[in-house]
């Protein structure tokens, strides 16, 4: 695989299920596969409704891997842009996709006005937090999430 | 002051100074007032664009407490209700103004379809951290933020 067979591109609704693929990919590689509960249909149908975009790198047709974000608020620095998400297929992670995507999502955050990117990773993904610290971002410790699922 | 004193209400734009005054009552509780760089102005404009809501509580015409939320994607859960900020005016607190925030905003989240709520709290914060252990809320440890400002 060269850089040049990967496309970068916004993800259109038909490509709901090959995100909702990665998402599970990273959640097994998280030990949380069985805490996803979403469906192809509530990525679609919440993808049309504006709630959140995603970002694809295409290679051979193929979603390989993603960046899926939305613009919210920052109380203390206002609008900011969420990464919820971020994953590289496994077999095609060290090429450079994901610095490919992180760009391009930085240039996004951008032309939305955003003034800050957002996301969490979890303490023991070395991998991760070797890249973001190669891409010189602030990593906080000492935020808990809390969190409350209604019924 | 008695509870019955006390409205709970939908923010309407002329509270937007109000809130942000209690979001800067907060960043001081948490060292970081220096860190606030929005103004009344970007809550106004950001407020009517929709990117988020808020629920006040109001005592004598005066804000004295608040939740700030929007709603946004969950890749795991679907519809999310993520709360921002939660603020109850010091002088005030231990008085269950706190609590009639959280309840209201735990019908909000049902009422707009959301699976879960979820915010960060400061891992030294004891006063925060009781009051959602008595609300029995998942208090999470393992995740980081990352952060990177856009310029």
């Amino acid at each position: 695989m060269k850089k040049e067979d990967i496309i970068i591109r916004r993800a259109k609704i038909e490509d709901m299920a090959g995100v909702l693929e990665l998402v599970k990919e990273l959640a097994r590689y998280e030990n949380a596969e069985e805490q996803v509960l979403t469906t192809v249909e509530d990525y679609e149908k919440n993808f049309l409704s504006g709630l959140f975009d995603a970002n694809i790198a295409v290679y051979q047709d193929e979603v390989v891997g993603m960046v899926l974000y939305f613009v919210c608020w920052s109380t203390w620095k206002g609008r900011m842009l969420y990464l919820d998400d971020f994953v590289v297929k496994e077999e095609l992670r060290q090429l450079g996709i994901g610095q490919m995507l992180f760009d391009e999502l930085l240039v996004e955050a951008k032309r939305r006005g955003c003034k800050l990117v957002k996301w969490q990773v979890l303490d023991w993904n070395e991998p991760a937090l070797r890249f973001y610290k190669k891409n010189e971002a602030l990593i906080e410790k000492e935020w808990w999430n809390g969190k409350k699922p209604i019924s």
